[in-house]
């Protein structure tokens, strides 16, 4: 796929901004922007990082042209030396991430950008549309595929995504976070995931019977028969035609893997009754997939009930991630450099207090127990701290600081790595399948109390004594 | 903006079928297919129909790559002359569809393909994702607009969208509903819809105090000054700063144009105190911009309240319909032609009732009163019907045949217009101005009733006594 130039998907205010900053001779001031969210989708533990590759193409490929800046000079409002300047516009800065399928935290970085003021600002928009996107995607697709088991779930939701790229990246981010394909070919074609489909209710619906319509299907795909059973009844008629088209036509060739979907009606009921059927005549090997409006708590109630069911394949309310359709990133500047080259750090102060953020450049460590390998804490530090592994560490809740833990034998792992330097990608993109496995391991390292679909355990984010001095002394100067 | 080719932008199963129907010789059989919704997002009273100038570009663009064939040859499931045949593959059929801005109403066909069943088949999911995407957010902006009662609201939501064709195409989807305009520069570059926006936070943070980052902004854009407050304290800072500033740079050039925007607090109570600081300080004109958070419920109320209010922007919970992100259209087979091109009605039954399709080539007619202008009612009929205006038109319930209503003194309108004749686009596509005023002067055409947000009336979608009867027939022999 062609890559497009979505320099100018940006708000227009970065514009603004941009143009009043060259004006007032601040555009090549260095300024640190944090990306990060405040609330875990659905009520959840974690959630889990995804859209950096489209963020590492978009700035590779940032440029205005000559006809961008025409459309700019019309708006009358840009100055002729600001929009002469975007010319040569491309990122010079430096950018730091946590890898894709990193499970990440509310109220950590989990991007950070450190650039002139017009670079850092105009990036602001695609950033965060494309981090938040996928991280929602595949912060859903992974409670779904939790709640299947082992099941296998395939993603069926292009028609229903919001736009092109939505159904296209919303299956590569799902597949991130442990889905076992897509239906969407092009996702396939560009981000290797694999398609796989078989037939809509018209194949049935264009043969006189939905019999001939099975028959068909299985003499031509007898090694990819799955059959869709609920055109017109499922126990009446779809499952015996099935049965009678896998006996006619793949028994006598020896081929026992075959499955039926059911697409509607009441599916624990439908999957029991057909499974028994398909076992009576002889269709152990037979699997039965479920589709139709499921999400992680119908999987497991389904599961809970009995439902004879396979695998999986999950639409409208993965690729929308319909029960909270907003991953809220933000992307907030934390420190400018003084004219001496003196990172000074910023705060924003709000009537909503969460909305206040933690200001500075800034680390992210996160701490593993050594004993059981699991993820205990994060803490964010500024940037010129190193954690000592070796000496116990003493953790403080940054809301109830009397709230105290020591903590020792335990590693810890910086998550921010460089992924632009002086405007150079310095960082390699993994292949699809290294980022989800990634992703799965490092939520095996996750305490099952975090992964909780209701209620979870809050996962600890920390300041370092020294970065929540800083807060509490510029909070304090800005009261 | 560069057309991306979405050919492999479709459910791996439209290939798998459209393989088959070619190896079984049924490629070429001509299929009529519609596409409808079955709820109204929301619990609104309609929805407004969008998408379909992207239908047009993608079936226009359609076709197979060598390297695109290259990777299905990979599969290993396609045959050698299905794959060969895709070299030629394009769109020769024909395509109806209500033009963009059209309220539509649950269960008509809002487009209607009739074209060999490959074709058919393959371009389902594109026109499906298009149409439900844009008709999701054009829906859910047109609440919005109407709860603002005349303020002017512009889509703020890019960074929130799902994906960049959720920011771009959302955006347009907006505009055509009533938004004034939108944050997102491409969507002005590429659609036209007026982009505005004046400055972030970060803005205000750069500076040592808010009333020099004021000053300097109200210097370099005097006549686009809307100031931001709430980066520290609305009423104690925010306010008082934007007053002098604009007491000192805009009032001694004559200028009384200018706004400050409250993204934080409660609005209702900041805006009030705001206004009331303005108009003491002669600001009579100084505009109130809000934002944060909002929707058609919040805007209502505010306005209830009291608010003092005169422009919305408002992001995520428009761009992604945050309270309900599905629009459910589907695309369904509802006739085929025979070998003597007889056109056979079909029908699919599900155990779900709401999920049986109507069958047969149709037709969709609006119905408006001659007195007030008002829409009525819409009819399906048959293709081959004609309805006569002069007549008097005896509506009934399809799902209650015993209500029945006399229609006299009407005037008819047939909705689905021809934009694709053998293969040809046929259509103009209008220009999104001519859409807008399109969209807003039908919604002028519906009564209230059916624009109430809660619980509105039921328009009527009714069959034509020749198409119920069909439908009843297929009904019976299938059950």
């Amino acid at each position: 796929m062609e890559q497009s130039n979505y320099t100018l998907l940006c708000d227009f205010y970065e514009l603004t901004m941009g143009n009043a900053y060259f004006e007032n001779g601040m555009g090549d001031r260095r300024v640190y922007f944090d990306l990060f969210f405040r609330n875990v989708p659905d009520g959840g533990g974690f959630a889990i990082a995804a859209g950096l590759e489209q963020v590492v193409q978009y700035i590779k490929n940032l440029h205005f042209s000559e006809s961008d800046i025409a459309f700019l000079r019309k708006k009358k409002i840009f100055s002729e030396a600001f929009l002469s300047s975007l010319r040569d516009f491309r990122f010079t800065g430096d950018l730091y991430a946590v890898p894709e399928g990193t499970p990440v935290f509310p109220h950590e970085p989990i991007l950070t950008v450190c650039a002139p003021a017009i670079e850092a600002q105009l990036i602001e928009t695609f950033l965060l549309l494309s981090i938040n996107h996928q991280s929602l995607i595949a912060t859903k697709a992974n409670r779904i595929v939790r709640a299947a088991k082992g099941r296998p779930v395939s993603e069926f939701g292009s028609r229903r995504a919001q736009g092109a790229d939505g159904a296209v990246l919303g299956a590569r981010a799902a597949y991130i976070a442990g889905c076992a394909g897509t239906a969407c070919t092009l996702t396939d074609r560009v981000y290797g995931v694999p398609a796989g489909g078989t037939m809509a209710h018209s194949w049935v619906q264009m043969f006189d019977s939905e019999l001939d319509a099975f028959r068909t299907y299985c003499k031509i795909y007898p090694h990819n028969a799955t059959l869709l059973v609920d055109t017109y009844h499922v126990l009446k008629s779809g499952v015996p035609n099935a049965i009678r088209a896998f006996q006619e036509i793949l028994l006598p060739q020896g081929i026992e893997e075959c499955a039926i979907r059911i697409d509607s009606g009441d599916i624990t009921y439908l999957s029991k009754k057909a499974r028994k059927m398909l076992d009576e005549a002889g269709l152990t090997k037979c699997k039965i997939v479920a589709s139709n409006s499921l999400d992680e708590h119908i999987i497991e109630t389904l599961l809970e009930q009995g439902a004879q069911i396979d695998s999986f394949g999950v639409g409208e309310r993965l690729i929308t991630s319909k029960s909270e359709p907003v991953f809220g990133g933000v992307y907030k500047l934390c420190a400018v450099e003084d004219e001496q080259g003196r990172i000074i750090p910023k705060i924003k102060i709000s009537e909503n207090t969460t909305k206040i953020t933690t200001p500075h450049f800034k680390k992210v460590y996160r701490l593993y127990e050594k004993e059981s390998g699991k993820a205990i804490a994060d803490q964010l530090c500024v940037y010129d701290e190193t954690l000592d592994e070796t000496k116990p560490l003493e953790l403080f809740d940054p809301e109830a600081t009397w709230k105290r833990k020591l903590v020792t034998d335990f590693t810890a792992r910086e998550l921010l790595v460089p992924v632009f330097r002086n405007g150079e990608c310095v960082y390699d993109l993994p292949d699809i399948e290294t980022i989800r496995n990634y992703c799965a391991e490092q939520i095996d390292l996750l305490w099952d109390e975090v992964k909780r679909f209701e209620n979870p355990h809050t996962y600890y984010v920390d300041l370092s004594q020294k970065l929540w001095d800083i807060k509490d002394r510029l909070l304090k100067e800005r009261a």
